[in-house]
C-alpha cells in the first residue's frame, strides 16, 4: 500500500535522526530551556526578521492553536474562521473547550477575505453576542490553497481597522512558502500577523511546531498557559534540535519543495487524464475529483482520503505528498489511473 | 413612549406582588428548600403529568440553558441548534464558555426538523470532530413560530434513533401553548423532551423560570452545577412562590392568552394595512416588514426592535406583546400606522 | 420556629415592596439599561467617592465573585483566599469551574494579612505553578470578623508591591461598616480595593448585589462576561430600584445597624451565660460555643447552623441576625438559653 | 556539569533510536491507529493482566493527568490529592483550568491514606461544596516514596466504600515497581486502580506515556477528549513503537533498576557521610539534607534542585538518577561530597 493520506506517515528526515543520535546522551535542561531551543528560536527570528518575537516549541498543531487562542483571548472573545477552518471542524471543539466560540463563514477556496471578516464583525453588535477578536487562517489552507501577499495585507488592514488579531496556522507553511504561486516570505508572515506557527510535523520532523508571537502584548506569561494546557514537553530540546537541523541550511524548504513537486506531478497527470479539482491547490495537498469506479479501484493499492460524499459518478479525494514521497510511487499512481480512466 | 420591545418591560402580575407582600416577613429556608418551591414543583409535575421529574427554579433563561447543558453534556459533546437559536446568537457564547460547541444549521421559520438534525449528525463522523449530543429548540422560537405535536414527535424519534437529548427552551412556552395554532400540551412537552423550562420572566413574574428534567439520567447532582454556576438563589422561595401563584388557577395561561390576543390584533391590523411578515408567528412576537418611512416615524412614539438591516424601502421590525400590554396601546399603534401607510 | 440560620430568610424591607408596587406597570428597558440602575449606580459612586467606577447589578454573591474573577484573571492566574474564604469552600468550586485555582492559607479569625499573602506568593515561583494574582477577602468575613483600616491598607500595599488585585466580597459589607468596631468607610473600601460588591440580598433586598469596579483596567467589556455567565438579569431595573430605595436616605445602613444590635444583644447574653465564641465577631453573625445539651434543646424552637462537629461537651453554632430580626425573638432565645445553662 | 536534576535530561535508550531508524521510512497511519500502538497496547494489557483495558498513548504526564480527569469527572466533581501531589502544585493549575478543584491534605511521606481520604470526603457534605470523586496518587510519589500493596488495597477499599475513582500517576512507576521495597506488581496496579499511566519519558523514551483505563465506564469516547485537549499525536506510532521496544524483553524494568541502583548508591554514600533525608525514598529520587556550604560547593560541578529554602545550616536537595546515570558520576559526586563534609 502506497499512502497519499497525509504528510505525517513517515518518521523524520534522516539528518534529524543523525542529530538525535549524536545528542542522545548529552544532558539538556528540561522544558525548552536548552541551547537547541535557544538556537532554533534565534534562527527563526533571523529568518523571519522579527528579532523581538517570542518563539515556543510545541508538539503539534492543535496544541499550538488551542494554547495560543487560550492565551490571547479574553473569555467573551471569539475567533473568526472559514467554515473549512481546522479549528472549526477538525479539532474536536478544542477552542470551544477553551471557552471560545469560533464564528464561521463560507469562504471560497477556504480563504478568508477582508469582506468576509467585516461581515462577521458587523453581525456582532453588543454584549449579547460574543466579541470576534481574532482571525484564524491557515497557509496553505485546508484546501491546499495559499494566500497572496496582497490578500494577507488586506486581512492585516482589516485587523488594524477593527482591532483584531491575525493568527496563522502554518502546519503546512513550508509548502505554501515554496509553492510556485507564492509571493510571501517568512518575514512577510511575521510582519503581517500577530502570531503564527511554523509546522514541523508535516515537513520532515518527528514531532514539533514552532509558534512565533510577534505581537509583544500577546506573549506575556505564555509559558504558564503552555504548561497548564499540557503543551510543555519535558524534553523540549527534542523539538529545538530538529528545527535547528532543518533550518540551518534550508533543508526545511527543500523538504517542502520536494513535496510540492510530487504533488505538481500528480496534479498535472490528473489534469491530463481529464480530472477536475475541488480547489486550485498549488501546494502538497490536491483534491481531484475522480470517476467513482477509478477511485474505488485505486484504493486497492493506494491510500487516500475521500473528500465528502461526491455524487453518483464522481468522488472527490485528497492526495497528499510529503518530503518522503517517492517519484516512483507518483508515477505508479498516475500509470494505474491512466488505465482506469 | 409605548414599548413593544419585549415582554419583560413591566414588573409582575399584581397577584404576585400581593403574594410577596403577604409572605414577606415569614421566614423561609434558603436555596429553594422551602414549601413554596416544593408546592410549585408539585404543581408543575401535576400539570405536565411527569410525577418523577426534577424541577429546579432559576432566575433567567440563559442560566437555565447554560446550567442544563453544562450538566447534561460531556466535554466533547455539542448542541445542535438553528442558526437563529438563542444559544447560538444571543447568549454571548455562554455554551462555548461552558466548553461546548453549538453546531448550527439554517432552519426555515427558526425550526429544526429531523432532516436538519440528521444532516448535522451525519457530518460528525469521528473523534476529530465534536460529538453532537443534544438538540436545542425553543417553543415559541426566536421568530415567534411554534412546533406542532407532529414536528416535536419527529424530533423525539430522531433523538431516540441517534442517541441525542432533546432540550426545549420555554422562555415563551406559555405563549406557544396558548397560541390558536398550537396542538401541544405541557404533558406532551414533558413526554417528548428530556428537559425543558417553563418561562416566568416573560409571562408575568418578576423573575424566574422553572426547569423540568424528565430524563432521570440527566438529573443527578444538578443542584451542584446550579450552585457552581451562580444559579442558586439564596431566596429561592421568591421564584417558587411566584410560580405557585401563577399556576394555581391558570393565571399563567391567561397572561399568555392576553399577550397572544394583543399580538394577533397587531398582526391583523398590519396585514390589513398591507404588511408582509418575516415569519408566520402565531404567538406574542411578530415580525412585520414596515415601509421604512413608517418604521422611522413610529419610533417617535413607540419602542420596538429593528430586525436586521432591511433594504432601501423596507425595515423588518419585531413587536412583542405581554400580559401587560394594553388594548388602547395596540389600537393607537395601528391607528398611527394607518395614517403612515 | 424562630430562625437565626441566616440573614436571607425574609423578603424585603417594606419600603422596597412599596417602591416595586409603584413602579410595577411602568415600562423599563431591559438588562440594566434603565433609570433606576443609573440612579443607584450614581448614588453608589457618590457614597463611595469613586466617580469613575463601573457599577453592575447582579442577583447574588456567587455570581459577583465568579463573574468578577472570570473577567479579571487570565487563565493561569489564581486567587489567594483564607481557608475559610467563601470561594474556597462554599461556592461549589465555581472559581475552579471558571478555570482558576484558589490558593488557600490558614488565617486567624478568617482574615488575610500581608504576611500570609506574601507567603503564598513566595511559594509560586515559576510557570510550573499557577500565578497568584488576586486577593479575595470578605468584610465582614465568614467568621463575622471585620478588617480595620490599617489591615486593609496593609493588604493594598502588598498588592501594589506584588502586582496583585484586591477584591472584597461585601455580602455583609453593611454589617461590617456599621459595626461598632469598624473604622472603614465605603470610600475607604473603594479607594483600597480594585473591586468590591455591596450586598443587598442579606440586608433587606429581595435579591441583588452591586458590584463596584474601581480599577478601570479591570472593567473592560464586563457586561459581555456578565451576560455570558448568566448574570445579566432581563429585568435589571428590579435591582437598581431596590438599591435606589435603600441608599437614598440611609435605610441600607439602618438595616445593618439593627441586625448588629440584635446580634450584640445575643452576644452579650451568651457571654453573660458563660459562653465562649469561635471568633470575635462584632457583626451580625456570631459563633457561640454552646453546651451540647443546650444546643440540642434549643433546636426545638430555634433554627441555627451547627458550626463544625464540636466535641463531646460542646457544640459551636452560628447565629445570624438581620434587618428583620425581632427583639422579642432575641429575648426569647436568651431566656430559653438561661434556663438551659 | 553532571546533572542529577531530573530523569529526562537525556534522549532515549539506544535500542529505541535503532528501532526508530529502522521504521523511519515505513508509512504508518496517523493518530495512534497503527500496528505499533496496537502491539504496545496488547503487551501492556498482557503485562498488567487487564485484557479489557483501554490503552492510550500520550506525550507527557501533565496531558495524561489533565485529559484523564477531564474525561472522568463531571463539572462539580473534584480530585483529592496530597498537598505535595503533582497536580496540586506543579501542573500550573491544569486541573482547575479543566474546571475541577483539587482538594489537598497534608500527607506524611507524600502518601494518601484511607483516613486522610475519609477526612476530606467527610468535609464535603452538600451541593454548596464540590464533590470529591477521584483520588489522585503517584507511585513513586513526588517524594520518591512508594505505596505498599496493603496501602493501595486500603485506598481501593475506601474508593469502593465512598464511590470514588482511584487514579495513579505513574510517571515514575517503573522506579517504584523495581524498588527493593516494592511488593506491588503491574497487575496489582491495574486491579486496584480505575486508571493509571505507565511513564516512558522518565525511563528511557524520547517522549511518551501509556494511559491504562481499567474501569470500562470511564473509557467511553476518551479519544474525543484526547484530541480536543491537544493530546493526540499525529505520529502516534512514535510512542507505540518506543513502548514496544522497551516492554518486549523487560528493558523498561532494567532501565528503572539501573536508576534505582544509582540512587541507592548515592543514598548510602550520603547516609554514610551523616546526611539525613527529607523522606525515606527507595526509588530514583532522593532528598538528602546537605550542609549548606557543601550544597553550595557541589553546585560548581553538579546540577540538582534545592528542595525548599532549608535553614541557616542545612539545605534539602533533590538528586535524581535515571537509566542513563553513569556509575562514575555517582562516585565522583560522593567523593566530592566526602571532601566537603
Amino acid at each position: 500500500m502506497i499512502c497519499f493520506n497525509n504528510d505525517y506517515s513517515e518518521g523524520a528526515h534522516p539528518a534529524i535522526l543523525r542529530a538525535l543520535e549524536e545528542e542522545n546522551l548529552r544532558q539538556n535542561p528540561g522544558y525548552g530551556a536548552d541551547v537547541h531551543c535557544a538556537a532554533a528560536a534565534a534562527r527563526i527570528r533571523e529568518l523571519a526578521q522579527c528579532p523581538e518575537a517570542d518563539v515556543h516549541f510545541l508538539v503539534g498543531g492543535t496544541p499550538c492553536n488551542l494554547i495560543s487562542l487560550t492565551a490571547f483571548l479574553r473569555p467573551h472573545q471569539a475567533a473568526i474562521a472559514a467554515e473549512t477552518g481546522h479549528i472549526a471542524v477538525h479539532e474536536s471543539g478544542s477552542i470551544e473547550a477553551a471557552g471560545h466560540k469560533v464564528c464561521t463563514i463560507a469562504a471560497d477556496q477556504g480563504k478568508l477575505t477582508g469582506e468576509l471578516v467585516r461581515k462577521v464583525a458587523a453581525e456582532h453588535t453588543d454584549e449579547h453576542m460574543v466579541q470576534p477578536k481574532l482571525i484564524f487562517i491557515s497557509d496553505s489552507t485546508e484546501l491546499g490553497t495559499i494566500y497572496t501577499k496582497a490578500e494577507l495585507t488586506e486581512l492585516r488592514a482589516v485587523c488594524d481597522e477593527l482591532g483584531l488579531y491575525l493568527y496563522l496556522d502554518g502546519a503546512r507553511l513550508a509548502s505554501a512558502l515554496t509553492s510556485e504561486e507564492n509571493d510571501l516570505t517568512l518575514a512577510d508572515i511575521a510582519a503581517l500577523t500577530d502570531a503564527f506557527y511554523i509546522g514541523g510535523t508535516k515537513n520532515g520532523m518527528l514531532i514539533g511546531e514552532a509558534l512565533v508571537i510577534t505581537n509583544k502584548a500577546l506573549g506575556a506569561d505564555f509559558r504558564y498557559i503552555m504548561k497548564q494546557r499540557g503543551g510543555m514537553l519535558a524534553k523540549g530540546w527534542l523539538i529545538g534540535l530538529q528545527f535547528e537541523v532543518l533550518l540551518k541550511d534550508g533543508l526545511y524548504f527543500e523538504n517542502a519543495r520536494h513535496a510540492n513537486a510530487m504533488s505538481a506531478r500528480l496534479r498535472e497527470g490528473l489534469a491530463a487524464a481529464g480530472c477536475r479539482f475541488v480547489a486550485d491547490s498549488p501546494t502538497n495537498q490536491i483534491f481531484p475529483i475522480l470517476p467513482r469506479a477509478a477511485a474505488d479501484a485505486l484504493t486497492q493499492r493506494y491510500g487516500f482520503e475521500r473528500w465528502g460524499a461526491g455524487d453518483a459518478g464522481f468522488q472527490p479525494v485528497r492526495l497528499v505528498c510529503s518530503w518522503a514521497t517517492k517519484e516512483e510511487d507518483v508515477a505508479a499512481f498516475l500509470a494505474d489511473l491512466e488505465k482506469l480512466i
